[in-house]
């Protein structure tokens, strides 16, 4: 058995080193590069250096490169408010969450926006999307619940986090945006305030 | 071509009074009175008086009918919004649509138990149901813009409004919940203020 798998990883090494990875990086570059309808599968795996056959293995089709990477996307947030000091209060959980994820996004923005274009074009992918942004909620309220904090606070801090994540994104993938993502975010978080207040 | 239009109505009104709206109270009722598992479209057409292909013509299923009235839901909302005073406060006009919807759902309670829990058993019907929530932040989110509220203060307040409804809803329907919706409502915007503050 230990056989079996020793030859499995090596056949594994020789033929496909990170396939998923590295075709997800050459889907990214390809979209930025000449746009989603311009990209086709043949393209992407030829730049990964792997067939179709080793695509099709990984994706279902070249709009679902775009949900590669969600676990990554939901620690950003979770590991933040995981690691947040003991006393730090609701809000200023929300901060230093928004904070690490506008670093991590920064220098994404050609792929963000290109992305963005693409899902916002297409029903099927945005609600996708939408799903994507409620399981983030959904886990944030979890890890807020494990901090101690009560509900209704820990679903409501979920939800402001990423709603202002959300609207904070929306803005800085705009045509013409020269903000960076982290002063979008504080000045959404501000007008936010002032709503409430 | 004006006797077929005259003739068409004299049928639909001879055979299908409202149909549709007959076919969605029957269901809720039977829904409600046994469940929505033990209830069949048969019964809910028997009930509301119609055949069941009179029902496939207006439904495609029977967990169609939690989507009645999505219309009138928005409405709700976006009637306040609307006809709030000139001077009020984005805070006010949260407060103003919760107390509304939540007088309006108040004698539903044991419908809304019912869809809520076969909805949120089905993870087709509870995308649906994710997807009609953000639509209507796309909705309250316009009718603030129309009363002059700028970016990003009138999404962030739809954000709010439609998310302490959502957390409020959960609330009020959960077993054992004695606390009306307005009461839960009241205290969820608190608590959002707190996390604010």
């Amino acid at each position: 058995m230990s056989v079996t798998v020793i030859m499995y990883h090596r056949t594994m090494s020789r033929w496909e080193p990170d396939a998923r990875g590295r075709l997800a990086r050459a889907a990214i570059e390809l979209y930025v590069e000449r746009g989603f309808e311009q990209t086709t599968v043949a393209d992407i795996a030829d730049r990964a250096g792997v067939t179709e056959r080793t695509f099709f293995r990984h994706f279902s089709d070249k709009r679902d490169v775009f949900f590669e990477g969600q676990d990554s996307f939901q620690a950003m947030f979770l590991d933040v408010v995981t690691a947040a000091p003991a006393d730090a209060s609701t809000l200023r959980i929300v901060e230093l969450a928004l904070r690490s994820v506008a670093t991590e996004f920064e220098p994404r923005r050609p792929w963000s926006v290109e992305r963005n274009r693409v899902i916002t074009l297409n029903p099927g992918l945005h609600e996708r999307e939408l799903i994507k942004l409620v399981q983030l909620k959904t886990s944030i309220g979890a890890a807020l619940r494990e901090r101690g904090i009560d509900e209704p606070a820990a679903s409501l801090t979920a939800e402001t986090l990423v709603s202002v994540f959300h609207i904070a994104f929306q803005t800085w993938v705009q045509d013409g945006n020269t903000r960076t993502f982290s002063q979008i975010a504080d000045a959404s978080l501000s007008a936010l305030r002032v709503v409430i207040a």
